[in-house]
């Protein structure tokens, strides 16, 4: 699919596009003055680059995966408040390379994981849940979330905030799990109207966490409107 | 209505729903680790919870109302850049109470009082006005609008912003108020498009200063669209 | 049509609207109270105001115009998250003048001017591209851009960000320009779904920057969705 799309659009800078309004592009020798005013590290001449309008969690996991299967590094993970009018964030995320072709490969990998990690995003007229899990944390989860690298990790989103502050206590009595972070609309997101809580324990009792916050968020954003459902397959 | 409505959800946790696709909620006894995370007074094992996507001074007034009738306290008002695509905010306010008894009737006497707070709030497809009044303002209006406790207060909103500055001089010229605050885009907002000013005086001078600036916000805001109406009904 | 839209709202502060939902108001002599509130220089007792709800390059690139064809000053440039849903931000700008003949000519002037400078704005239903250029900046770009007094200025944006990256780099490399500012979703922006580069240079450079790179944006946006379109007609 991705060659496809990049042969419509013909340039070479093109790597294809997905989930959330996401597009994929490379930059194989990023211009000076624009790598100074990136503020990127200089060993990195080429560039890899998601974002999307709709989702960040899901572009950070499918960036995780893509970092883990490449010869790449995170460079910069940006959170702006989007969605298109929904309740929380888009994204922007750069990945480093010393080499194009690694580039090119992180994000076309990232491209096609977002398939799977929008998986247990569930919408309706009034807000949306994310899940995601991990049993690897790998760089992207470390520098947006403060994941610890190789262990097992957690998210979970309740918006409107309201919903995501029930769902964090839900899941923390229903597994024995460490919560990383705890984001909130004035604090950790982009003014988003979310709360997110992040955490770590064993692979069994981050899923079971999870899956009962999951239960309950179903729930609760279906008071405010019709069945929350998701777009694509749940992987949790 | 909120009783039916929990009936539907199942949860304890559920209290009900109100306008602005606000959902109000409750937890008995906070998860020790979330209790920490969330940054909240030890003393408060029980919160309420009511959060919007549309609409912070109307919930913030409501609790406020709430807060006088009940045992609680007010522990945070947090605003989300929301609206659903709209100018302005949306809202998570968290009560505290050491009886889930108490956290849940806040709840409950603020999505009631959603009604007629949403009253002066007046929209069309281009901005929203909002206007707002209280004889004794409480502790929610405190918080988050640095209100004197058991005084008199007015609140006026005008999106787009520019409309909004307007709207504070013709106020503060029409009745003999004192200038709480004058939030903007860049300045004691969460980046929304509105100016916000909010004012103390007698209980007269405040609602005629509101009374004045409604009448010229709707004649400005129409100029962008259709006439501005209310969903509900003015109570200033 | 400023007057005629004037005499329909019948309100002394109106002067008339303009795209992106943008209305212009005067207030000719601020209430002492709100003028201190809002940090006004004391020197201007008259204000021009105009705000919209999409779009700051646009409103800023017309500010500039009018600020040089009138005696006023830029006193403030505040931009909310804003476009209605879209990506990107709404805009409030005040001009003073000792003199409210002034500060109503030069709102005249910025609304008048909208027209043009909305001229390279992009969209369609994924984001969207700007390209503005002025021979010659004055104290809206120096303001909001950091822009150089009387030199030569241009400036692109790319919503989704990602794009914004690709279309930094493009005009760097097309032309000899200098960049001033790249500005992100997390840096310079109000959290929105953009990348933002400022440049200066010969006038033919600065052109040939924008030209090689909206040739770029209208191809990589358009693999989100339809043909990218301008509302009006380009002028660079």
């Amino acid at each position: 699919v991705a060659r496809k799309e990049k042969k419509l659009c013909g340039l070479t800078e093109f790597v294809g596009t997905g989930r959330g309004d996401t597009i994929g592009l490379v930059i194989a020798n990023v211009d000076s003055s624009v790598h100074e005013a990136m503020k990127l590290d200089k060993k990195y001449r080429s560039i890899g680059i998601i974002g999307g309008r709709t989702g960040a969690g899901p572009q950070i996991m499918a960036a995780d995966e893509a970092v883990k299967a490449t010869n790449t590094e995170i460079l910069a993970i940006e959170l702006p408040r989007d969605t298109k009018g929904g309740a929380g964030h888009g994204s922007l995320i750069i990945f480093g390379a010393e080499d194009v072709a690694d580039a090119r490969r992180a994000v076309e990998v990232a491209l096609k994981e977002l398939e799977r990690t929008f998986g247990d995003v569930y919408g309706n007229e009034a807000g949306h849940l994310e899940f995601q899990y991990t049993a690897r944390a790998s760089q992207a989860c470390e520098k947006a979330f403060n994941a610890e690298l190789g262990k097992s990790f957690g998210l979970l989103v309740g918006a409107p905030a309201a919903i995501g502050v029930v769902l964090a206590d839900t899941a923390v009595k229903a597994a024995n799990v460490d919560v990383i972070s705890y984001s909130s609309p004035a604090s950790g997101t982009s003014f988003t109207n979310e709360v997110i809580l992040t955490f770590s324990g064993d692979s069994g009792a981050v899923r079971q966490a999870l899956i009962a916050a999951r239960e309950v968020g179903i729930k609760l954003l279906g008071t405010l409107g019709s069945e929350p459902v998701t777009d694509t397959v749940p992987y949790i």
